[in-house]
């Protein structure tokens, strides 16, 4: 499919989140749907992207259950009472922060889910299967979290 | 290296795939290069996204062995035979539809390997190493799958 | 934020680095952000994608210990004395080069990290959040390796 555009668009936004619990997924599709119809943007880009290397942006099915069985596998993958490095007090000495809270665990979490995703815009909306929601994925909770969206493409 | 393009071009398709076994790995590759060929695009994105929850979007070679060692790996991230809320009728009530298969550990890989890739187009071509291939990993099939691909850049 | 720009720019770049350890996560973000500043670009994207099937692009914290803890539930996840029928001399047909690794492992924690991350550029600098370095993670060195960089967006 063409499309035929007569202005192009850059729109960035950041939105804030507080999250409430250590694992949480917040589904923030409705809220991209309406930046990107705000954005005027017909045919683009929408590339969303955590600003956290404990909370990552996923893609996946809004069920809430589901959702228990991925904080599952997250913990199998990396257990949050496992042994990691990145929390032994006694050997470390970089980025030390004044009340830091152990979590090697969500570090790891978050690397293998990813800190953004790229999504297609075509006829005004993202470009979503039946089943996707987008989520940020909090591995690190309750935080103030912050995520970065820019839309790029064609108006009319 | 700058690049002089004349024109803007988007394009939008949506590559449609039956699957036939419950894990696969489908190239897409070739498919790819040739959108992008007649796209016309010489500088620019591609944005390849399954518009699925169990199905994800992956690069990594093609040697058939190797496939079947992505499959143990995913198998031992999530078994099949684990036990998933999701797929437990007796107590979910949401988004149930008709028939539906116990797909627990398909979220769950898909979760890990991602819905979507974004790729680099230069001179034409999708930019990819020697021995890198682009997959629809299927994780509950066989199925009826779609793609979203959306092309933008400059064209001569 | 709306962006006014007047020119429109694409520039690509290969980055090569000949890493130095069989696993290993090299900090790219510094000479991300000089290519960035270089190509002028005030919004847009970067795209930034690893020519390799094992070795993959990640956005995450840089602290020498938390690198470790990467490396440990990485091997957790696809030990290195694992066994892959990739590896298998006595079966395998496919792709065969002279004097190849036994690299299974490398191949299927790559599956897992992704080959590709893009970010958003504003204000002409990579948006990051506080902690997020971006990271060549190399699974199968010391090995020559290749990474493309597309960036397109606006400029003054």
């Amino acid at each position: 499919m063409e499309t035929l555009v007569s202005t192009f668009i850059y729109r960035h936004t950041r939105i804030l989140i507080a999250t409430e619990r250590p694992t949480e997924f917040i589904d923030l599709t409705d809220g991209l749907q309406r930046l990107v119809a705000e954005a005027g943007i017909v045919t683009g880009y929408a590339n969303i992207h955590s600003l956290h290397t404990t909370a990552a942006i996923v893609v996946n099915e809004h069920e809430p259950l589901l959702l228990e069985d991925f904080a599952s596998v997250l913990e199998r993958a990396a257990p949050d009472d496992g042994r990691y490095q990145h929390d032994n007090g006694t050997v470390r000495t970089v980025n030390l922060t004044p009340g830091e809270r152990r979590n090697g665990h969500a570090h790891c979490r978050a690397l293998f889910l990813g800190s953004s995703t790229c999504l297609n815009v075509v006829d005004g909306r993202l470009v979503l299967g039946r089943w996707q929601r987008i989520f940020l994925a909090e591995q690190d909770g309750p935080r103030a979290r912050e995520i970065s969206v820019l839309m790029i493409g064609g108006g009319r």
